[in-house]
């Protein structure tokens, strides 16, 4: 079985949590350490619908069925052959059930599911904004790293309407698009309230940031610690080991 | 002289900023080292003109002459006796040709000020929002720390309006505030350039925050490295031993 469901270039690997399997395509974009931040940040409730915008590999729908049991978890992705891909992780591990992967233009969701009173939205979506840095030819590659086919502003605009009245809506982003972010949320009502900041270390400045908004939510915002993610001797910090290793 | 200058319940301070002198009153609200951090974050430079809105005793326009030498500070300050206590501050220094303490509404400054090109703005506004925590019933403390005579949102627009084309804006702040600072400081196109968290220190979450904005500056916010307040010894951590022992 898992010989036939891999194609070309594409690779099973167990993610760690569980026996969750997860298929990436090397060429492409790999998940990384900030989809497991982020499903370790949600704090999800069992028995929660959630929606994941811009799914990719699949990998926090998979991450966020094994941590916290919501009943259902929609996974949009626009790209035809990654939502290919994301599917056949789901069947890999058999998750077809509670995990949907929905090939679409994030932008289309709103008008094309039927139901849309989800407790959480999530999203890891590309960090560079349009004319930021350079644009990798391979097309795949510069989907998932640009905001060519979505902006944060479509992901934040998507994520009010999924939402239900003081629904959660969370997301990792880099630190230098913090101003865009925060104004973009309380634009659409989704209030920030809680932020962390992850740092390579205790000594550098952070190059991720986690935050949570609550649609509707009352202005004031909460710092958490921050996270490190190495110590002084340049392994991982316990924390970055707590969340890769929670069983 | 030093004595006839002071009056009840005041006390001349060093500074410890070559031989600058503060008079303070015990009773009111006493400068801290949000003022210090701002002087040294805001960096600057020979010759500027410079406004420092709710400037209390005034010692940033204090510190901000002593470091940088800018041609004329003016500090707004609505309180009369807080007014007239930084002037007192300013001729005991002898710095009545730099700087100009001035008893008004920073509501009202853009219309009665007659020069506005201003190359930089700084404040050390009140942190706590007028329904926020308990009002001091000491009136003037409580206009110390609630915003109860000017909103931030009033500190932003007068410091649009008092500033010349990419002229500079410093604030120091409380986290909690972020959102509403961040998202105020884009509508009146005071754009966010550079942040700076200030912590305890390494294990805790930001404190106050030092914020650097450019009046219609191009979207991207620089995070500097975190400043930690303390080392892991409890002592002072080295860059503030710089920050406070410049000479």
């Amino acid at each position: 079985m898992e010989e036939s469901i891999i194609k070309n270039n594409e690779r099973i690997e167990n993610i760690q949590f569980g026996d969750l399997k997860l298929i990436q395509n090397l060429d492409w974009f790999c998940y990384g350490v900030d989809a497991v931040l982020l499903a370790d940040f949600c704090r999800a409730k069992r028995g929660w619908r959630i929606a994941d915008l811009g799914t990719g590999t699949g990998i926090i729908p998979l991450i966020l069925h094994y941590i916290y049991d919501p009943s259902h978890i929609i996974g949009i992705e626009i790209q035809d052959e990654v939502a290919d891909m994301a599917r056949r992780s789901v069947l890999l591990n058999d998750l077809q059930d509670t995990i949907q992967i929905l090939n679409m233009d994030l932008n289309e969701a709103p008008q094309k599911l039927t139901i849309k009173d989800y407790d959480l939205v999530v999203s890891n979506p590309p960090y560079m904004a349009k004319n930021e840095g350079i644009i990798n030819t391979d097309d795949i590659k510069a989907l998932s790293r640009h905001e060519i086919k979505a902006s944060v502003e479509d992901v934040i605009a998507v994520a009010y309407d999924l939402l239900k009245p003081h629904g959660h809506f969370c997301l990792v982003h880099r630190p230098h698009r913090l101003v865009d972010i925060l104004y973009l949320c309380r634009k659409y009502r989704l209030e920030p309230k809680k932020i962390r900041f992850v740092h390579p270390n205790k000594n550098k400045k952070p190059n991720i940031m986690l935050l949570h908004c609550t649609k509707y939510g009352k202005p004031e915002l909460k710092f958490m610690d921050p996270l490190y993610v190495y110590d002084e001797n340049g392994d991982y910090s316990e924390e970055i080991y707590r969340i890769y290793r929670r069983k």
